[in-house]
């Protein structure tokens, strides 16, 4: 039995404490500063309110300002905060890091630089630690599909544990994995990261098809699949090309980490809301406004890429050609357009 | 304005009467012996009884006993067949081909040789056409994620014609392409067919999980994504290994043949109504039963591939390990297995 501590009690960090908890772990739940409502509500009734759930057995819920008694002596560190706290994450729990302690985190995200490279949360977390830790951390990550709910409800699950060393995957993986949650292991942090990221951006865009379908009336039919699909396609092939850039493998595109989680971010939740939204002709503003006090990590990442991509075109890495979705994404988000898929733009030199 | 004959007025062959109508094409849409039904409805109403739609401007029903008058003098032929109607075709319309007559098929399946070796259906057509025909006419090949419904509703919809010859897949494309039909090139034929016939296959695998969720109870959730989505990943990692069998390029299941084709078979009818009632957990002669009268081409294609797999693998050409999920439909499907999904060989050296 090892000791646990979820930093951040999010819907995706509170969702491993199942199967961590019938792996029989000890698990300390540790709120961030935005999560006091929702640990007030594990410590008094038990019930995580986001995820509508008793919490399992062995799950002790702490507030942040319990962070070092909630930090001493575990063995293993979840980051369960969203991109948004990354820095929050690296300074508060900084202090408290010690590579004999690996650290997994479900957050999904890219930094763009000054210069136009797309960073790792990893690498991102990493450069944020206390100078006296920095490169002696090991930082590992969660990619491939899995909405928080459905693992709560112990759905049958697979995912990419990814991390520079193969043994403390290993060790991670006999930790969490359980007969309903299904662990591979990946060296290639960059490319399953690159994915994780990604599919935020995309789940955004191939669901504008929904909203598309709700403006232009069904017309007898349920659902409008091969405009989903053709714009399925597309974002799969732009992130071949942004792993392309970013030297993680293609491979991840055609399984887990890519289609696959794609695949169930497009059904996932306010992502899904969000692209509905807009295609049904809404303004980024007023979608934002129905949408108030969600996280939206897809804004966030298709405006990071979107800055990013002219930059590394400038320097010759690669063509902004290639990314007709992304950017006609961030024009919607960024630039007040309305939906209009340049259809005659795609699958460019597929 | 040219002359077309689609032959094969099923869904997916008569659906195209719209994007070429719409381009002002003279359309004639023959029958085969199966379709008599059709065709007279067509001819008698307007009516095309599949897919519950007027044909539009510019279409001519033809019985497949007026074959010769239907070929005589037309610029192009569709081959609107299933997989098992390829002999049909090649008998039947083998005397009136001709080398400046390209031919596009809709058709989607693979035939495995006796020593394991699977072969597209140009390769396979070609194959079974008059002697003096054999290596002349220009055998083309649509992929790429369409359902039939959604064209005839000229909903946006993105294809993959695939052909030999690039000036001729030019010439297709200035027939067919519409502002909502977008047509890509591409010349690797055993890329593209071989994504279009396994995504039948492994879209009745994913959506076994639809019916597991059936079975198990909603839980209070819609849908069950996760475990869908843990199958097209694992789908998309055993159609690459299909594609490097095969020689052809891994990167289709990352755009429109591959993954976003099984993305919409997913969703799309047929397919997905056996995968679901085996997932329930009815066996595959019950699922039959329901279905009867239904072409299920995702069986014949499971069968086949299964049955090569072993050949190839004792040749040394893949290992029957890199298959698990195909390998288990096909024990669900011809011995009579239940649907219990073997996790933990999936995403192996993935």
């Amino acid at each position: 039995m090892s000791e646990i501590a979820i930093v951040g009690a999010g819907m995706m960090g509170s969702a491993l404490c199942w199967p961590l908890s019938d792996n029989r772990q000890s698990i300390r739940l540790v709120g961030t500063f935005l999560d006091e409502d929702i640990i007030r509500s594990c410590q008094t009734t038990g019930i995580h309110p986001k995820l509508q759930r008793h919490l399992p057995q062995r799950v002790v819920p702490y507030s942040y300002t319990q962070m070092k008694e909630a930090l001493t002596g575990v063995d293993f560190i979840v980051s369960g905060v969203s991109s948004f706290g990354v820095d929050w994450f690296a300074r508060t729990t900084g202090p408290f890091l010690q590579p004999e302690i690996p650290v997994i985190a479900v957050t999904k995200g890219l930094e763009d630089q000054p210069d136009g490279d797309l960073q790792i949360l990893p690498v991102a977390t990493n450069n944020r630690l206390p100078d006296e830790k920095k490169g002696k951390i090991s930082l590992n990550a969660i990619g491939g599909p899995c909405i928080s709910h459905e693992l709560a409800a112990r759905r049958q699950t697979a995912v990419v544990f990814c991390g520079q060393d193969y043994r403390v995957l290993e060790k991670l993986r006999g930790i969490f994995a359980a007969d309903y949650y299904h662990i591979r292991l990946s060296t290639d942090v960059t490319g399953v990261e690159v994915c994780a990221a990604l599919k935020n951006a995309y789940a955004m865009g191939v669901s504008l098809a929904m909203g598309m379908m709700d403006r232009s009336g069904a017309d007898g039919l349920a659902n409008m699949y091969n405009p989903q699909a053709a714009l399925f396609g597309q974002s799969c092939l732009e992130m071949r090309r942004l792993l392309e850039i970013t030297q993680g493998g293609v491979e991840n595109v055609s399984w887990l980490p890519g289609a696959g989680d794609l695949f169930v971010t497009v059904f996932g939740g306010r992502t899904m809301r969000l692209g509905r939204l807009l295609g049904q002709g809404f303004s980024f503003k007023e979608a934002r406004e129905q949408l108030a006090g969600e996280t939206m990590e897809s804004v966030e990442i298709i405006t990071r890429v979107a800055r990013a991509l002219p930059k590394l075109a400038a320097r010759g890495v690669t063509r902004l050609e290639y990314f007709p979705f992304l950017l006609h994404l961030d024009q919607i988000i960024n630039h007040g357009q309305v939906v209009n898929i340049p259809w005659n733009k795609f699958y460019l030199d597929a």
